[in-house]
């Protein structure tokens, strides 16, 4: 599975206030951590408004002076992701585009002729589509978006959006309705999540995350905005793809746990 | 989902130990704890040759004491399941029939005018089967057999076997398409599992078996021998339980999470 590294996140107070202080030890101690993980990309997101961009390159030059983990831009404004864009080494992802606004018309153009990789939300600017079939139309609206750019399926990364558990009752069911038909549609094409919204306002989030986890890999999610420093959490995954026959006898399994990735701790 | 607690068996070295020292009162404190943890059926097995009709009594007994939560007779011996019939107070489950031999001969019969469950294993005198088809086969004629009884499909606990995935790496993909199968021919029947069996030779076996226990869930398992005494396990049947629908706004979860039963220990 790709793992988006979630941890360098503006919204969480303990990185906002490195942010505000310049903590720089603080921010490369998350990259090196989200790495040693095994996260494929790293997510940076300032919530900075006024200095966004200049946020952001700060973030991205400090992970990129610890580790070579891919860099994943995340920004509400997609002409901030474009903006730094230069900023990273290699091709990244960029955290998000949707049918809201310009964003697609400011993001794919940038993106058409490199490996950019990009996360596409199931939202437009009319309103959060919580039904199955209007989140399937807007990804199909998006699949026509992508294909005049001539980005192909393997580069997006689709999140056809996790509501609470604890005010929508159907929030997973109608996720994995979604999640069935992208899959059974565009076998190469990856789906994502920023999976702990599910437990959104519930107690014990981590018992209803790691459920989560579990059953959206197995019907076909392969990417998540997620904690790659969460032992749990790395358990399920690995124990999920051994069940899947995507790991066979347990080779990668075997691998993280002589790492000491999940299970109780040794060291 | 239904519990069959699966502690009470001589095949614990521990418990092996309780049996031969006649330690009432560590019986008693494995009933007591399961049924605390939500125990439907407790299972007693054993594991006694020599004695085994007569030990299930003194288990049996032993748990009635304690709590008036149902029996699950288990034994490897269909005649010995039934002989301890007659010690329950109420109809319970016995564990188990298959088509090997004469069992279901020896059980249907004995319970076929009763509100006594029993589970069925997929498997015949031929062969431990590890295919789909085969085991969709053996449910067939299964079925044909309590029709027969008059047994219907409500009282049933079929276990479609679980392998390990340390050697078998098809084991849970087998295991699904065989629920599949069954949850949509008799939406009524019960499908259960001893489940640890998924992750025997492998370490950290506590993270494959919630894997399992998500998945298989989701998929339609309504009944598992599992420890009712592990928080993990029952935060995780709990969890899929609010994912599938089946616990709608959390009612369930929240009850059992402020009971303590799960997450981070209160006390």
């Amino acid at each position: 599975m790709i793992i988006i590294g979630e941890k360098i996140n503006g919204a969480i107070p303990s990185v906002a206030k490195a942010i505000a202080e310049k903590n720089e030890d603080w921010i490369r101690d998350l990259a090196i951590r989200q790495t040693d993980g095994g996260a494929d990309f790293i997510d940076v997101c300032s919530s900075v408004v006024d200095k966004d961009v200049e946020t952001l390159k700060w973030l991205i030059d400090l992970v990129q002076g610890v580790c070579d983990t891919k860099i994943c831009i995340d920004s509400p404004s997609a002409a901030n992701c474009v903006a730094a864009i230069p900023f990273c080494k290699k091709p990244g992802l960029i955290n998000s585009v949707s049918l809201e606004g310009d964003k697609i018309e400011t993001v794919f153009p940038a993106i058409a002729d490199t490996k950019w990789e990009c996360v596409a939300l199931l939202c437009d600017s009319n309103k959060i589509p919580d039904g199955v079939q209007e989140r399937i139309d807007i990804f199909e609206r998006l699949m026509v978006k992508a294909k005049e750019y001539n980005i192909a399926p393997s580069r997006l990364h689709i999140d056809p959006l996790v509501f609470s558990v604890g005010t929508k009752p159907e929030a997973f069911t109608g996720f994995a309705a979604v999640t069935k038909y992208i899959r059974e549609a565009y076998p190469d094409i990856h789906i994502t999540s920023g999976l702990s919204n599910i437990s959104f306002g519930i107690p014990s989030r981590k018992t209803m995350n790691m459920a989560f986890l579990t059953i959206a890999r197995y019907l076909g999610m392969d990417s998540a905005i997620m904690d790659p420093t969460s032992r749990d959490m790395l358990g399920a995954m690995y124990a999920t793809e051994v069940l899947m026959e995507e790991d066979e006898y347990c080779v990668e399994y075997m691998d993280a746990y002589n790492e000491d990735k999940f299970g109780v701790q040794k060291k």
